[in-house]
């Protein structure tokens, strides 16, 4: 058996995993990106896995890695349940909550001009600069713009990434307020198999907003980074017969090292969901996929199933797992927006979600050196922008967006597939979007008021 | 690496993918079942696969095999998804077909007499003696009795194991009334790849009623028999190093040998389903999945997305991958009882309803050897009684079952997780059981008319 071939495609196989759960790493503006833009990497026009059967170099496969290289990758998001195992979250059986639909012809003809630029740019043509696969908007809870591109369809569901944090820390806040959670506890009390972890020390607090002092690189270029070792454990395929470290999430995040203080700075680092997904499933004795089934997508009036993907012994990855579809993704949006009400019946105590709102420790995420988004903060796994309609977000690797902004009544839902595996990729070209749209839709607003 | 182990690690997955397939074969009636019995093999009571972690010996790994071992099957056959990858069945966006719900009470009290008994049995006993994971009994377009057990639920989908070629031979059955499939073609014809098989010559009805002259055994006692190969080339796992055999369903077919003439006798063979699943994806240019969900289930009103396993090569098992709900595995057969209908929508030309019921050649059928099932036929891939009633079934292994009685306008979906591989196992309690509530409910009818 050629073990190193075996050895390079595992890596790479390991590397896709991986990437579900990057948020944000820097990146050079303005370089070169020797990529196809989005028409010429439209994954229906390339046809993976299409025929019957399809061509040798159409066939992705879980196991060989390329499944997440651009562009191969525009395909894969959509389709992950193709390429692993994943445990249903379930929408139940009540009716669905149908958004009034109300399409803005308008919307496609805004301008804006991307961060570092003096060029304005259209909202429509910026769709396509950030390789999106779905974008819709709600105003007020009417849907007033909606668009698919690639594979993508309505009834398709869509890697959310880390956007999964977001869920995973939402659950965390709705049971810090319901008393059933203390954020003051260490994250040992409630998991004591985690005391001997650089997490058993911290607090819940800390552990929800990434303030935590914990060893977990994301740096990929370096073979001995935590990441690497956390994407082994979780990856659900059979370990190599050579194969010594964790075999699933909760045997890794026992493994990870203290390194610098808790509760000092903000880092992103996608261990802390892992080990918050265990103190929840811990409390309430149900994993992140039954509890965001029975808590969220059975309470929001959902119109499909969603998925997560699983390690070996059926824990769902809270770090990234999380599939769904675009509609049920600004469901959830629109009912946090609506502090956090659907339909007149509350989903979440509107403490939790006014806590998110009023944003996290900036200090601690200036420390943490996240130049290129200042003065924002993290809170309960949602980014703060702090800006004058103070907007807030779910972001994920490769262009995952849930953008909500009160001021505007708008929430935005996006799902891409940039081939860069950073936000900064497309933050220039999406965040000045965004906040162009709040302003044209305020501005309805103010006419109707 | 210790291959020996790996090799019967492998080969114990394989089991398990190949008994998905089994619809009979013979046991000896009486003989005793070292089995414990449905209440002491509840999988919800045993506890697979919960807890943060499941302890080690409650966590059940797909590339184990032991996760298709008697009890752990019954946990298995309701979460193929979490061990394995799946394509999903989509439902659309269309309203659900909601049934009124009439209970019936009186069911559970009614009483008949299992093959070769002398002995009464109730209804509600019944299900326990067939391991029952969920049972729904439909009269006139109306839910009259339903019940769930273990870790089954109605938002719950269940592997329907060989009931899924009943989906095949149906949209096969489909495209010939519609004229897009000529079932006096032969396979080579539609599939020139298969023209140096056994299946080239034989025509598109003999492979829809399973009359071909083809050489594959199911005898799991024979390490050459063509089912593993078979399981092995649909294995999505990755293939061990030293693995030189056919690496997707596609593959495997090319190489299945001729054995007997076309036409003269059926035979209940997987690989049948296979090849008409091929023929269907290239008349249509779309997989078994993708088919079954613009064909079948976007029209039925299903309530939920079904989904089906796939190979690496993303070809869904056509012999026995669909998972279903209860109640959409019910919409289905009440679509087919009511002539193609869902609320007055013609989904399936009567014709090809009525050329099932008609049911298959009798001769080739006996020819066949089925002596447990005197008088019966079988035709696209349904099983015909030709009792009294015209009743047609679709039959999985370890119970599954769809029964239709035009008679008694009845239709009952059974899930089950009997610990026989073979319908035989379980049709004397089950087959006089349907007829015994049939008979009820045509009395029903004739006060009621």
């Amino acid at each position: 058996m050629n073990l190193i071939k075996k050895t390079s495609r595992i890596k790479a196989s390991l590397l896709a995993i991986a990437c579900l759960s990057i948020g944000v790493t820097s990146i050079t503006p303005g370089a070169a990106q020797p990529f196809p833009d989005a028409q010429a990497s439209d994954p229906k026009k390339l046809g993976w896995m299409q025929g019957s059967p399809p061509p040798a170099d159409k066939i992705l496969r879980f196991e060989d890695g390329s499944y997440f290289e651009f562009p191969a990758m525009r395909w894969s998001v959509s389709n992950f349940r193709q390429l692993m195992p994943t445990i249903s979250v379930s929408r139940g059986s009540d009716p669905i909550h149908h958004f009034p639909e109300h399409p803005d012809a308008r919307i496609d003809s805004l301008t804006f001009t991307p961060t570092g630029s003096h060029q304005k740019m259209r909202w429509d043509d910026a769709l396509l600069e950030n390789y999106t696969d779905g974008i819709l908007v709600l105003h007020r809870g009417k849907l007033v713009y909606e668009r698919y591109f690639g594979v993508l369809t309505r009834e398709g569901q869509h890697g959310a990434m880390s956007v999964t944090k977001t869920f995973v820390g939402t659950l965390a806040a709705m049971l810090v307020a319901e008393g059933k959670l203390d954020e003051a506890k260490s994250v040992a009390f409630y998991v004591p198999e985690l005391a001997d972890s650089a997490f058993g020390t911290a607090t819940i607090r800390e552990l929800m907003d990434m303030t935590t002092g914990i060893k977990f690189s994301e740096d990929y270029a370096d073979p001995g980074a935590e990441v690497w070792a956390h994407a082994a454990a979780g990856n659900p395929l059979p370990k190599p017969a050579e194969y010594t470290g964790p075999r699933s999430y909760h045997e890794f995040l026992q493994t990870v090292q203290p390194q610098g203080k808790h509760g000092e700075a903000f880092h992103y680092r996608t261990a802390n969901t892992d080990a918050l997904g265990w103190v929840l499933a811990r409390v309430t004795g149900k994993n992140v996929a039954e509890l965001l089934s029975e808590r969220i997508w059975k309470k929001i009036g959902a119109e499909r199933d969603a998925y997560m993907s699983v390690d070996s012994t059926g824990t769902p990855f809270a770090g990234g797992g999380l599939n769904t579809s675009l509609r049920d993704l600004a469901r959830f949006g629109e009912m946090i927006r609506d502090h956090g009400q659907v339909e007149g019946k509350q989903v979440i105590p509107p403490a939790a979600i006014q806590d998110i709102r009023n944003g996290g420790n900036k200090a601690a995420f200036a420390a943490g050196g996240y130049t290129s988004l200042p003065g924002w903060s993290y809170r309960s796994m949602w980014w703060i922008t702090h800006n004058e309609h103070g907007a807030f977000m779910a972001r994920g690797v490769h262009g995952q967006t849930l953008y909500i902004d009160p001021e505007a009544e708008m929430v935005i839902a996006r799902f891409a597939s940039h081939p860069v595996a950073a936000n900064a990729a497309n933050d220039a070209t999406s965040l000045p979007a965004w906040h162009a749209l709040a302003i044209y839709l305020k501005g309805l607003n103010e006419n109707s008021n």
